[in-house]
């Protein structure tokens, strides 16, 4: 679902990849590092869609919520079988949500 | 695919939607809207997927290439359209893009 943020401004990390043939272990992974992610500080929430490239955005306070994040000593063996196994090349953007706005079909 | 972005600072907009069962004349409108799109001042890539959302992330160069965009009149048309027929809710969010990072496994 789209995520519910705060008001601006905070980070938003937009990870977009292409996957390998090896699905091995892959969903249960990145599953439990949705989990994990949920119980950071300063998780805010998170978008993931999937076709023939993915995208997984993730929204958070602050950057140091993002370092803190990124070191996590679970998602770093997530990020090293992600190289070895599970992704042929992805990028990572580190962003600050700056503005944003919406529309909801169902209120108007 | 994976946009080729210059080096940080540039801009991302990030738009998170969820679709109406209306599928009529989507996928035209969302391909002549990137072509469009190609064609703006200060584009610089584009990404997207979609499965249960949709996440699509627009490049762009400025804040002011961002507005330009927003303000085309076929876009205009587009998201007018959007609203009434496409999507049920989305989200747009205004990012400043200030660290990227990629891991690419075909040149490691």
């Amino acid at each position: 679902m789209i995520a519910q943020t705060p008001q601006p401004p905070y980070y938003a990390v937009i990870f977009t990849s292409v996957r390998t043939e090896t699905g091995d272990g892959y969903s249960e992974m990145a599953d439990k590092m949705v989990e994990l992610a949920k119980k950071q500080p300063g998780f805010l929430g998170v978008e993931s869609a999937r076709n023939e490239i993915g995208i997984t955005v993730s929204y958070w306070e602050s950057l140091e919520a993002i370092r803190m994040w990124k070191a996590n000593i679970d998602h770093l063996e997530a990020q090293l079988l992600g190289r070895k196994k599970w992704y042929k090349t992805y990028k990572t953007r580190i962003t600050k949500v700056e503005r944003d706005y919406e529309f909801d079909g169902l209120k108007s």
